[in-house]
């Protein structure tokens, strides 16, 4: 399967980076931290292994991606400390595309490692942490090597643009949009859902060949509550940025055919999708599903020390910038960029005077059969 | 133990960069192809593991960092459908320290596994490559997990200068030399052996731990044939550096102070010091124990598209610089590094003119015990 090779974070520290700019994704971890550590107590209470395989898909750069490995740790050293167990040797396995940015991940392990002995003290044990770079729409691990699986912020993430929608010659989505919607035709809708479907089931199947049997995930990802998939909680998102290149169209800066041919590899599910997949493929026990709602610009602040207080439109289109970046300048070019999330912002401020959006975030609790 | 973090090869794929000047390793890495080869092929006919963990330690970056990796498959390949056997699943970890260009590794993997699939075929079963930041002097892989172990051109760095040469205060190697030579007072010979004995010693217990029993290393470095470290073969090339560093003291571009303070944290050991400590750890039977000699400049054409034909001395000084700017950049700035390195290449120049030196190498091939 051919795999989104374009879809990196914004890689580096510097004012568009996704590193300065995923307070989303971190307000979305530690939501979702209760849920990690009731899994991992779990585990550990029905088999405490010599040796723990850990993995995070979709790690990408930035202080987030240690934060939850750190969090992970925490929990391991405190339940086996309470326990008067030994600390398991841990194999930490950092996944995401080719393309992301490890070295900027490597470069903090030094730290990181310092900060543990510091903290944890000398009977803390041996913590390996690997970089493991692939697409998680396939195998990534040794078989039967993995307890514990993470994956943040990913899965809404598709391995690629549906077959046949993205050649100039075929439908696209629809004029000027990039994304599915209400005027999106059927045929286009049943793309996107099948795409969703085989995406997810190879990730269980392959996920059901590396994990232990009693090992577990937690899965975090964009969806919906919503069985439709063109509700505007999953996908308003898009539209502001669709508005902003088709305003660039009509001032004559884009051909309108570059936009037609450009459709996101994006698709936030329902709970009875997830759910129909999970039974589907038939390795995993689905222990817990929860669906909660998060503000746009994370509902935190997001101080920026170079340009003082930023309007909750900057916040959120910086946001998004950093996710979506890399994979609009493969398509449209570098050029545009400023220009277009400039658009962007203000398009987004107007919507937010209007209405608080708030996206729907799942996250799934699975348990590997025995 | 202090690692050497400023030591690592020029990133990317420009003039200076490592990945286009590697020859030497290259030319190093073919010589010690059939050791390679014929350790594992005595690996796999003592027992055929089902999963078989493989590192490549100092793999660097640039086109040698796969080459081995992919020789290593070829043998593991050819012997299995020699003997009918399935392939392992293969585990394959790639370490160098913290700020190698890890990034440029793995974005080469996938036309690597494309080339994979295309040449094995279907049957060729499950091939896992991850990048594993960190010293070598100290443990890098989980207890027992690893079946073969290669280093190539990197066992010759120390983990760091030995402590007490390094400050301004203390004694420098001697007046405007980099180096251990013959004008060296013995405590600093003393001190570099002592650092060689514990940072080998420290390696070989880390692998212990780290490699099952009848697994096995293939390690090549720089070395020496003459027990005297302070011998020309072992540290010619730090002399020429010293000069063109020297000459510029003279000129006033670098205080003298500067030059007094950096040492190379560099060992070329000889046979000898390796069997005692192959010997000391107790872990590993030494099985094979080559030395070889290397012309400076690989004895190989170095084709550059850009300036034409080089001269043997531009060629061995870019490889060197390639390997050691890095260290350098960072006690005696950036500003610098033309400078030097345009009086380096004069001076490899003049002294190829008359002596066409050579590098010693090492190759041993050990066994860790049942």
């Amino acid at each position: 399967m051919e795999v989104v090779q374009v879809l990196h974070m914004n890689k580096g520290a510097g004012e568009t980076s996704y590193a300065k700019n995923s307070k989303v994704q971190s307000k979305i971890i530690s939501i979702t931290k209760t849920v990690i550590e009731e899994a991992i107590i779990e585990l550990l209470c029905k088999n405490l292994p010599e040796s723990m395989g850990i993995a995070d898909l979709g790690c990408s750069s930035g202080p987030n991606t240690l934060t939850v490995i750190s969090e992970i740790i925490d929990v391991i050293y405190s339940k086996c400390s309470n326990l008067g167990c030994p600390i398991p040797e841990l194999r930490i396995c950092l996944n995401d595309l080719y393309s992301n940015d490890f070295n900027d991940v490597f470069g903090s392990l030094p730290a990181f490692y310092n900060k543990l002995k510091e903290e944890k003290g000398r009977d803390f044990g041996q913590c390996f942490i690997t970089g493991v770079p692939g697409s998680f729409y396939g195998r990534l691990f040794p078989r039967k090597s993995m307890h514990f699986v993470h994956s943040s912020s990913s899965l809404h993430w598709l391995s690629q643009v549906p077959p046949g929608l993205d050649s100039k010659a075929s439908t696209a989505i629809n004029k000027g949009r990039i994304y599915v919607s209400k005027t999106s035709p059927q045929s286009v809708l049943d793309s996107y859902m099948l795409q969703f479907q085989k995406d997810f089931s190879l990730f269980l199947k392959s996920r059901s060949a590396e994990i232990v049997p009693g090992g577990c995930m937690v899965l975090s990802f964009t969806g919906r509550k919503s069985m439709d998939p063109t509700a505007i909680e999953s996908c308003h998102q898009w539209e502001l940025l669709a508005q902003a290149l088709m305003n660039m169209v009509s001032e004559g800066l884009i051909p309108e055919e570059k936009v037609d041919t450009f459709n996101a590899p994006y698709y936030g599910p329902c709970a009875e999708e997830i759910e129909l997949e999970v039974q589907k493929e038939g390795s995993f026990i689905m222990d817990r599903l929860e669906a909660f709602e998060i503000d746009w610009d994370g509902g935190v602040d997001m101080p920026n020390t170079i340009n003082g207080t930023l309007s909750s439109g900057q916040r959120v289109a910086k946001t998004i910038r950093a996710v979506i970046e890399s994979m609009l300048e493969s398509h449209f070019g570098r050029d545009i960029m400023d220009d277009l999330f400039q658009r962007h912002v203000e398009l987004v401020d107007e919507h937010l005077a209007k209405t608080r959006t708030k996206y729907t975030n799942l996250v799934i609790h699975l348990v590997r059969k025995g």
